[in-house]
């Protein structure tokens, strides 16, 4: 066909396009009219072609997933009520200004809504800044709460590896003036907990401190405006080697060999309580004000994380930078550092599964007249936790059920509809979980069948007999066990049958 | 100062090209620059003045009302997996194709994201059109799912009657060639089930068809061309007095007046199954085919109802219309009649909660080759349901606790801040829900303040006696009552006076 050929050419303009790196609103330009061109393609019967997909980055959770999923938000949720947090929720986008100014370098990955009139709009990128938004326009100076919500990333997608443009966030964050580090300390517990009640294997939570990265920074002789663009460069160690690091920092962002040999010494140290000390010593760092406050912090924190019990899985590191702007004190971020499961290690790759810090500036760049609300907190990204559940699960033989359903209502003989109809609505007044096929006069064993391949462990058989009889016939799908029920001692037989109130 | 005075200008601009209608992407761009021009007005200390808001027809939920929000959803999802449905999710935004050609008239009301290269874009007006496309990209023929989530819409928002840009729908729907009516009367049992459940005083469930309406229209003289946009006049009949409806279809929709008249006199028919018997003796509907099989479905599913035994919530009513063109069946809709509580009654219009209906074709549309998939589902709207409730809550006294902390660890002297660390530590670990402030020496009597105010019911006290006689003083906050608990004991007493295991 001529308009299948058309299509064709069209796409191949659009690979050259991108080949070449073109000015990306002509790529744009092109990949809209091939979409439009492929839309009006005519299908079998003359009909509009759909590109049958969800949008780049993102995916649908059928019910096996959302089983998985919901185990998963179930251990988060319960720990962060554990630690008496409130929930909230704000809007999926918020004006476009809320967002600007917040991300850094990151910025060009939040996503825009169209202006159709009236207000300028982006999806939310995180859930902190609509915290500190929310905050601020409540004036709010003290709160402990979570929020588990989607967030939205233009970011290049790698879904096998859980990196997608649409996931969720699980925030759990205090906010207020406090005495130092004691709410920065039951964030690490909080991660700690949830990591090891969702058995992902062994993990590690290295922790550093903007302060400390800064004031390394300046003994080290960065100039005051490179700190942020240096800062991202070391943000960039978990991935890449220190030598391209280094080379990024010289060649690309100009900063002197000297300077980025000193970071270097300093990127690779990590170690507990000792290191903190030895840094407390150093004679350049504990020469800077703000390396001092940040490595005290760091002193006071690891004493109440040996309280907690934790610092067995925690490791003060240098390298760790994080890349948001809005940091201002302790940062961390958890590592899973290997799958128990050895054919899982091949396809899902290791990486952070949470992260967080303190920011003590963001609710005060809200508020008209500035005053701050310090703020800590943590983000826990379920996505790659999701995937490698996923992956486990498949892995092995465990049957995931997707329903609850305790009994379905069938019936052996044929017109008796209107009596399993009756029943069932019997069963569901009285709050039991209850199905039926949707079908006049299905036979027993596609009933049976159905009770097997969903695992629903009850049926409650009507027949004419039984009917006569006031009784109910309740088989046993396991193990095909059948005894007669009066009626009026159904609901209670299931409910014992089924341990569920 | 001259640029706030350049600021009310604008404004004044603003609103002048809105009252004269001007062309919308004008007024689009100076509403732009009148918020460019509010940002960068100075404020205090010379900081950008943002506008402290979320985007108009949207929302935050703060703690109090999530605690509502949560008692609805609890109470609509247990009525889910109660008649056995699985749950999916699908992305907040759709390729912008997906949506085209679904809504009818209202597709001027679906948000768009800015084209930022790639593909195009737009939020998910409800969650049906995104499940039909959830089918026929899997190949699903048969499910019975539900899914709650948010959905966007550019209407006019009311959000005083809980009418928002973007709310919550709760949809069930069964999907799948099955006996005529008897997934449909499980919708209406859905709906009758949690509007009972959730106590917002009386209701009626109006149920219709759109083969009846279509038949109607036929045998009334109207030309099929105009059967939706009649329709959709037909549909502002809860809204609207007839005399206006009517002088719409014959004034602008260009209907005959005798049509028109016609038409109103079956609009007024309201009732159940004698009803629907006289309309299938009616000369000239019986003569309609669509008409009849419409009929003769609506008496089945008011059988199955009648078993049920929920004929006396549901109205067959002939002015049901509703607006989407997906609709290919039955059709329903459950309005509150009023409140229980005159209080509320000024404040909260009364007004539809829930909707649906039957959709036979939609999942072809999606299908490369057309194949249907027939499809019946109900929405559960609920905002609306959300706001009368949250004005009951504030009318009545109730207090209501958006924590579930079971005990708050206290001092009674100062240096104990590590036993205390020491004492939560344990309680997390063995899943007591416990909080401490996050003060080094806080008052005793601040710390029972705080239980008071948060409605924490239990209150551990570490003291120096305590410490060393190896015991907790646990106080009950309601009755002041102390007892000295052995520290070996104290989980289980706990867990014993909250109840919670």
């Amino acid at each position: 066909m001529a308009e299948e050929a058309a299509v064709r050419e069209q796409a191949e303009t659009v690979r050259r396009l991108k080949q070449d790196k073109a000015d990306p609103d002509e790529i744009a330009k092109e990949v809209a009219k091939l979409l439009e061109m492929k839309a009006q393609l005519g299908g079998d019967e003359g009909k509009p072609k759909f590109v049958l997909k969800t949008p780049k980055g993102t995916r649908d959770y059928g019910p096996k997933q959302m089983a998985i999923r919901e185990r998963v938000f179930s251990a988060i949720i319960s720990c962060f009520k554990r630690h008496g947090a409130e929930v909230i929720d704000t809007p999926v986008f918020e004006l476009k200004e809320t967002l600007t100014g917040k991300y850094g370098e990151d910025s060009k990955l939040i996503y825009d809504l169209k202006d159709q009139g009236g207000e300028l709009l982006s999806l939310r990128y995180d859930l902190t800044v609509p915290f500190a938004r929310y905050l601020a326009m409540n004036k709010i100076t003290n709160i402990k709460r979570y929020h588990i919500a989607k967030v939205y990333r233009r970011d290049n997608p790698a879904m096998t590896r859980g990196r997608y443009r649409e996931f969720y966030q699980c925030d759990f964050d205090i906010a207020g003036q406090f005495d130092p580090m004691i709410p920065d300390a039951e964030c690490l517990k909080i991660v700690h907990e949830i990591l090891s009640d969702l058995q992902l294997g062994d993990f590690v939570i290295k922790v550093n401190d903007r302060r400390i990265l800064d004031g390394m920074f300046a003994v080290c002789g960065v100039p005051d405006s490179k700190f942020r663009t240096i800062c991202s460069s070391v943000d960039k160690l978990d991935k890449v080697p220190w030598e391209e690091v280094r080379s990024e920092m010289v060649g690309e962002k100009g900063l002197s060999p000297e300077a980025a040999d000193r970071i270097g010494e300093y990127v690779q140290l990590h170690g507990g309580l000792d290191l903190i000390e030895q840094l407390l010593q150093d004679p350049k760092l504990s020469q800077n004000k703000l390396a001092k406050e940040g490595l005290g912090d760091m002193k006071l924190l690891f004493e109440y994380l040996t309280l907690f019990g934790i610092t067995g899985k925690i490791s003060f590191d240098l390298s760790l930078a994080r890349g948001l702007d809005y940091y201002t004190g302790v940062i961390f971020e958890a590592v899973l550092l290997q799958q128990e499961n050895e054919h899982v290690e091949d396809t899902v790759s290791v990486g952070s599964v949470a992260g967080g810090g303190r920011y003590d500036g963001l609710v005060g760049m809200f508020d008209p007249k500035g005053r701050k609300v310090p703020c800590v907190g943590v983000s826990i990204g379920i996505e790659r936790i999701f995937s490698i559940l996923e992956q486990r699960l498949e892995a092995s033989e465990e049957k995931i059920r997707t329903t609850e359903t305790q009994v379905l209502v069938a019936s052996a003989q044929k017109k008796l509809l209107e009596e399993r109809l009756k029943l069932i609505s019997e069963l569901w007044d009285a709050g039991i979980k209850a199905e039926m096929l949707y079908k006049k006069n299905p036979k027993l064993l596609n009933q049976l069948q159905y009770c097997e391949d969903t695992g629903i462990p009850l049926v409650a058989i009507v027949g004419e007999q039984e009917l006569k009889d006031g009784v109910v016939k309740l088989r046993v799908v396991a193990t095909r066990e059948e005894v007669n029920i009066r009626r009026e001692s159904l609901v209670e037989e299931i409910r014992t049958r089924t341990n569920q109130p």
